[in-house]
């Protein structure tokens, strides 16, 4: 076991997991949400906003700060943590995500992604091993291995080829490690010798390619492990299949990522098969759309019913947002394009996503995880309240 | 004197004031910085980073407000304080200043100001006994009343016409606010039976037309006074000069009020002067645009020379900005676009006017104001780092 990093599994309920994984950085209990922190900064929240709502984890994109302002610039600050300001854990992702969205021209080879930046049209590419020696430099709590993301829908053998590429990749991302860790690669510049390393699971919506994904995944053997491409268009009956049979083969002594997903609901039911992790810019982007997550379904701010409603956004909530302000207010401040707006609103649906993760955690502890699951699912949690 | 609002002198240091008002909803300690809140929200902050600067109180703009959600829909949720949960002291604006440098196509005659909105083009007549009524509604703390916003530079004659106009203005202002007072308006639904109301010097660049305008508005009587109609481009003596010699003959017993200024400079030099409070949109502004005000001048957080700093802002600092964040950070954040950069920003420059008017206070009532204004001009803080 890597040494700064530490997974435990404190309690079961069905499949659901309650556990807690510990980094250089600190302790992050699990079921966790993390939110989406791209440039460095989660949208409209200050570090110590994320902190009051209960995050306990954020995501930085390296794509985004390898491009700016560079992942050299941020090792000679000491790191990730140092350079923004926040002191808790933090998990990147490869890059390699927002290649295949972002960037423009991109070419997919053996070696790695060659593609142009959105930035300036700079040329650049992204290997496995670059990948690991950027978020070397970062310094990251949790680094992940450079993956290839299919795009769906794509047919078997696209996906089939695409996922063992994925493996060869995670092969040379944890090889490149293991020399960083040995001192074999003393010119990277690490800044968090306690870095972690997941590999990610692919296979798009095909079980058998899935199951080679995890045994081959598993087999190279990293801290944790990653379901990739999900939550890229497929039924929602689908992905909740792949994940319930991706998940239980994976190790049940380390944890279980999800990444990019995604509504609150599915927070619940990817608990339920056995998911540990997640990340998703939905509460964030939302938000800053007007749209607000609650406990009694979805609201869009900008409709004319909250012109003059003095109740909160969600009366169970506790977040400054529901404490300081009302529905008239707020609607007020999104037509009057007011960027408080955009931060009232993110501080709301973050506390009421990182609230869900807390009720989760305590309803798997007391055993009452099905009984909880099933009242949030009938609630009108998944209905909006304006459609 | 009016039941809920007193203004109390308690202490002079040369021309330098030390004082305190009362309003219904609070006390505040003069000379006093008041952030500006346009549309209900000083842009980018919440009210509690305002308490956390040291804010008392803050200025709405009735123009904004009236036309955006409108004032009777305020009137309706209890008033402005109510409706943007801001329990402290609010100033509001006439709205007149917007009107001449906002809408389109004004056309003023004796009766007020026609105008047609900035939003969507519709009709509107501001009249002083409108503008009276509006801020009834709103339920600020202090009212102001209409004057004409004279443009810069204009000839005596114009200056004279225009400052006679709003001392007329001004009388119906008064008279309005006296028949609301005595019940005599029923149908208006006023929220804060408390509310002050201040008359405005004007007089352009003129010191007769100010003193003839100071004799008229002080005979009018008013809970408090402002000068109107400076800092709009005249060279900093004129309006230094200006300010002293007004400021002497209003009466030393009510609140003098500089409108819109100004620089930290400004700040200090009119306190000795004898001004009582101060409004500006500079620190938030500018915050926005990436210019900083520090203990050693001013700097702009886009320059390249900070772009591997990781020194505070101003290291003389205590604000949760400096507290948390690099050069940087900051500048990384500016120069990619996040929100955010926009309210660390406003966070440290109002925490910087706000402590400056805090440490005015201090030397005041250790009578080593004039020690405290020599060693502020001497320091950098008028000079740019950047320059």
């Amino acid at each position: 076991m890597l040494d700064g990093f530490s997974f435990a599994l404190l309690g079961r309920d069905g499949g659901a997991r309650l556990g807690e994984f510990r980094t250089p950085h600190g302790v992050v209990q699990t079921p966790a949400f993390m939110p989406v922190g791209t440039q460095g900064s989660v949208k409209a929240m200050r570090h110590r906003d994320l902190e009051e709502a209960g995050a306990q984890i954020v995501l930085g994109n390296t794509y985004h700060l390898y491009l700016r302002p560079g992942d050299q610039l941020i090792a000679r600050r000491g790191g990730l943590h140092r350079f923004i300001g926040w002191p808790h854990p933090i998990l990147t992702d490869s890059g390699g995500y927002q290649v295949f969205s972002l960037a423009e021209r991109r070419k997919i080879v053996e070696d790695g992604a060659e593609f142009r930046s959105h930035l300036d049209g700079s040329l650049h590419l992204l290997t496995p091993e670059g990948a690991v020696d950027i978020q070397a430099r970062l310094g990251s709590d949790i680094a992940m291995a450079l993956d290839e993301c299919l795009a769906y829908p794509a047919t078997r053998d696209v996906a089939a080829y695409s996922m063992e590429r994925s493996v060869r990749w995670g092969g040379r991302c944890r090889k490149r490690l293991i020399a960083i860790r040995a001192g074999d690669a003393v010119g990277v510049g690490i800044t968090n010798p306690g870095q972690a390393q997941f590999g990610i699971v692919q296979g798009g919506v095909f079980q058998d390619l899935r199951d080679q994904s995890a045994a081959a995944t598993t087999e190279i053997g990293f801290e944790g492990y990653a379901i990739g491409g999900l939550s890229v268009g497929e039924p929602i009956d689908v992905m909740y299949g792949i994940v319930a049979e991706t998940a239980r083969r994976l190790p049940p002594t380390e944890p279980r990522y999800l990444m990019g997903a995604g509504t609150p609901e599915d927070l619940v039911e990817c608990v339920a098969r056995g998911i540990d992790m997640f990340d998703c810019v939905l509460p964030t982007r939302n938000a800053r759309n007007g749209q607000l997550f609650t406990s009694e379904g979805r609201l869009n701010i900008k409709n004319a019913r909250y012109a003059e409603d003095d109740g909160p956004v969600d009366p169970a909530c506790r977040c400054y947002t529901c404490r300081t302000h009302s529905r008239a207010y707020l609607r007020h401040l999104y037509l009057a394009g007011e960027m408080t707006a955009g931060a009232l609103n993110t501080l709301h649906n973050l506390s009421f996503y990182l609230d869900t993760m807390r009720r989760i955690r305590e309803a798997i502890s007391f055993r009452t995880f099905d009984k909880f699951r099933q009242e949030f699912l009938r609630s009108a949690s998944r209905l909006s309240l304006d459609s």
